[in-house]
């Protein structure tokens, strides 16, 4: 493709509303254009690179054996009534009336639709399991959508569905597609680290999310470098605590006056002890009542953890005004000893310890020597905390890393939740009817595409991996004589006959001008054709991610950056 | 592909609520299923044939030299608003409010997107002309869908748009774009004809329609087989009128009792004359006051013709509770002598013709020997009337055919009305504004794959073209013996490193369940392997559209086949 006739509008300027470095560097380099509020207009150069990336995932999803198939956006609201989700979904869900004044909705995701498609063609265990996906456009109207294709209102996503009459199928089913996201981002040349996940709101039993890494990632992942387990920081667990804790000898149980120290830190300064011997005591309130947790002093609450043990759906701080009549104590001095909190939670990070120091439940008053049993009843033990950096791989005990990432898929094994809601049901081998087990799979085609460019840039723009670039390579002329346009019309056609995906910038412009584009668009190779060198028989070349300039005979650089692009496509 | 790990629904029944043959085999061929009204899933046999089809659309876009990109199909009303659509487009204009109660619109077209789009990145005619596409889901909100992907109300549509600085670069683009069209419908197989169409609401100077030839078209289509000549019936001319008239002697007027004679045939047949030798007279209602039109006793008038002459937007037969009023005259018998009608038209077949038998504007009464300019004002003269079958054409005088079609592409010369609705301006080489010149080519994926099953099939099913067919051959196992299921898969596996698009029915099925879902789905080619011929060393094939059966060896049938459908793929 020539410069001239292609369609490229790049910016000097940084847009006003941009909020993240990929949104900024995609509109800068006229990859997408914002039409409203987190809706874009993908410019062929934004184009080019999600519809490589989509190659990549038909091609895999079509390898784990799912089939393709295209689902409408507008749905009719019978189907979310019977899933319940027409009720439930709040206001991210774009409603629509049409003219006849029948309810639509502008899908966000097709549970519905497919389970209604597969109870319709699905009768007997014998035609299952069946798996199958779309690459679609969706929309999610989001309060406040920002950061562009990372949390747009109308995004393209691929999402998969898996129907099963036993749980093994489903399991082999999500592994192949575990196994199939690995191979996406692999391919595309992304760091990414599968994770554990929350199955949160979608329900179902198990749940991973796929991460790309980037300092700029909304999420934290915990991973091991030793043997890749990996989790988000909601789900991770570690080893910390699962050694025997020594035996103690029980001390008494001492009131101790401590003022004016309501933080697990002051109460430590003020004791001379390190936080780990302390108990921290958080009070919360959920829609059955308040409930009192206790971990230990130098490790944190995880809310998330908290609310799966105890299935509520709200879990917020007990507030200052209930607390007292909740607790029988003040803020800042709560503890398991004699509170009026019917139900107590402690982390696993205490199992088998005592002689605690809890508060005392009476202002400017802590306990020693506290012990489960003698002065408080036992509590419900689990897994109450978030793991930290360090700490030891719960599979392998190597210390944990800790990194930020961006969420660009999530598979889960869905269960029956929607073919228990829609009588999405099979005949077993004993001619009853089952409800399906579902498992489904989505994967954000423009939110990977924006990740790579948060993973991989520099001051100048965007470093592309090979595989998702909007072309693998820019020759640039420099100057119109007709000696320069002559041999860099000659590199541009022998690159292009060799299969390269080669974009020759034609135009009329000063070097400057052309090579800053270059940078900021981020072609991963450019080769340069200038009179200077071309009068030593040479030319020059360089790789995006350091500019390094080499210079070559054309009948030397042209075959090497075939054999680099070609190398550069499979993996990194 | 195997057909067991596929997902194929092919249904027995006729769908109770499919209105044409192409709605009815998509069904049933499990090729679509209906969501809502007008909104479809396409099954994944459909999408097969649909981005077949996309992909030839691509590659003839991209040789035209049109560039790709993808706008949203949820846009602001404020562009709406700019362009004045969004007070004068009616109810199929699904209008939307997002959760901050702002007003949108889901796209049924991208005028006013691509116009935004270009008016901030071009400034200069030096960066024009500009020709962008995009192949997108759109939505129109008909009042009765029905057809299928015919008249579908979400819908996969191409649609280019482009921008220009002179009406010259226009036409050349606009004929780039004609050929490319006339490649996509060739290289589809199917057999079609662009004709000269009306520019309707659109506005413009110039508009073709791309008419997929089918007896189940709503459209009529003329068309001269000797000089490709094609209009539709709205806009075709003929030479029918040209010849110079013989010179005649003026008769009297004379009034003519016909008791009871209404129609134009009851007249002819009273007074014993070719209805050829009478004058019909039609009045019709407009916006501006009635308008009286006279045609030659024979042939028809065109209202889309005489709307455009008028130049009115409504145009309706005068009703009867307005006619003497209007004519002074009963209905029946009306006619150009002393009407009350202010103006008054005529067809160019009654130029330089007299002593007219007329409607005498009197109960039970013609007129005969009336002529122009003695017994009524010089008429305006014009075509508004509609060719006939056999009328000779206007180019070459060759007789004109007349079919039903389909129509799948619509191209027009738009000019500047949303340019100047929406300030698109470049700065022309004097550094002055000038309004950008527009094209706009929209070409409709479903219906076309639609419009292939309306041209060919048969009472069994559907007959693809090779070039849009889901698979193009299929190999079925009669049988579930070893030995055929070995050779069978053995011909699969040759094909398809072939690189053929082979589906393999492995089912446990009878033949005959095989062969009717084959047939039904309309793969181009079937090779079937059974005990019965593989015994004689022999393997079976057919094409779909005779279903003859051949006989040979796999090893002369194999390459046999490869080369029926390399050579089938790009043509006829």
């Amino acid at each position: 493709m020539r410069w001239t006739q292609y369609f490229i509008t790049t910016l000097r300027e940084v847009p006003a509303d941009a909020d993240v470095i990929s949104q900024k560097l995609m509109m800068r380099a006229g990859m997408i254009r914002k039409v409203a509020a987190g809706i874009y207009t993908y410019l062929p150069l934004g184009l080019r690179s999600i519809q490589k990336l989509e190659a990549i995932v038909r091609d895999e999803m079509n390898r784990a054996g799912s089939v393709e198939l295209l689902m409408p956006a507008i749905q009719p609201a019978e189907l979310w009534m019977e899933s319940q989700r027409w009720q439930k979904y709040g206001k991210e869900l774009l409603r629509i009336k049409d003219r006849h004044d029948r309810d639509f909705v502008f899908g966000p995701t097709h549970e519905e639709v497919i389970t209604d498609t597969v109870r319709d063609a699905v009768n007997s265990y014998r035609q299952l399991p069946v798996n199958l996906y779309q690459i679609q456009m969706k929309f999610r109207d989001e309060v406040r959508p920002r950061f562009g294709l990372m949390r747009g209102r109308e995004f393209i996503m691929k999402d998969a569905y898996s129907f099963h009459s036993s749980t093994e199928s489903l399991d082999k089913t999500y592994e192949a597609m575990r196994d199939a996201y690995t191979r996406v981002f692999h391919r595309c040349a992304l760091d990414h680290v599968p994770v554990e996940a929350d199955t949160g709101n979608i329900g179902g039993s198990a749940s991973h999310e796929f991460m790309v890494l980037a300092q700029s990632g909304e999420d934290a992942v915990v991973s091991c470098p030793n043997c890749r387990y990996g989790a988000n920081l909601e789900k991770a667990t570690s080893k910390f605590f699962d050694d025997e804790p020594e035996p103690f000898v029980s001390e008494e149980l001492l009131a101790i006056d401590t003022p004016g120290t309501q933080s697990i830190d002051d109460v430590g300064k003020f004791l001379n002890k390190p936080t780990s011997e302390l108990v921290k005591t958080l009070v919360f309130d959920t829609e059955n009542g308040p409930v009192m947790v206790l971990v230990r002093g130098d490790r944190e609450g995880n809310e998330i953890k908290i609310k799966n043990y105890l299935g509520v759906n709200m879990l917020e701080m007990l507030s200052d005004a209930k607390f007292e009549d909740a607790t029988g104590g003040p803020v800042g001095y709560c503890g398991p000893v004699g509170t009026k909190c019917k139900r107590v939670l402690a982390d696993n990070s205490l199992k088998g310890r005592g002689n605690w120091v809890v508060g005392g439940n009476k202002k400017d008053t802590h306990l020693g020597g506290a012990n489960v049993g003698r002065n408080f009843p036992e509590p419900e033990w689990g897994d109450f905390t978030t793991v930290f950096v360090g700490d030891p791989c719960p599979r392998c005990g190597h210390q944990l890393e800790i990194h930020r990432g961006i969420e660009v898929g999530h598979i889960f094994k869905l269960g029956t939740k929607y073919s228990d809601a829609m009588h999405c049901e099979y005949l077993d081998e004993k001619g009853e009817r089952q409800p399906m087990i579902m498992g489904c799979y989505g994967l954000g085609i423009g939110r990977t595409v924006a990740s790579a460019i948060e993973q991989s840039h520099d001051a100048d723009g965007i470093i592309w991996p090979m595989p998702i670039a909007p072309f693998e390579v820019v020759v640039t002329s420099l100057g119109r004589d007709e000696a320069v346009m002559t041999a860099a019309t000659d590199v541009y056609d022998k690159l292009r006959n060799a299969g390269i995906d080669v974009l020759f910038d034609d135009r009329d412009e000063r070097p400057g001008v052309k090579f800053k584009d270059a940078d900021l668009i981020g072609f991963p190779l450019r080769v340069a054709v200038g009179a200077k060198s071309l009068a030593n028989g040479q030319i020059e070349w360089s790789w995006r991610k350091d500019k390094a300039k080499q210079l070559g005979a054309p009948e030397d650089v042209i075959p090497q950056i075939v054999d680099l692009v070609l190398a550069a496509r499979v993996s990194l």
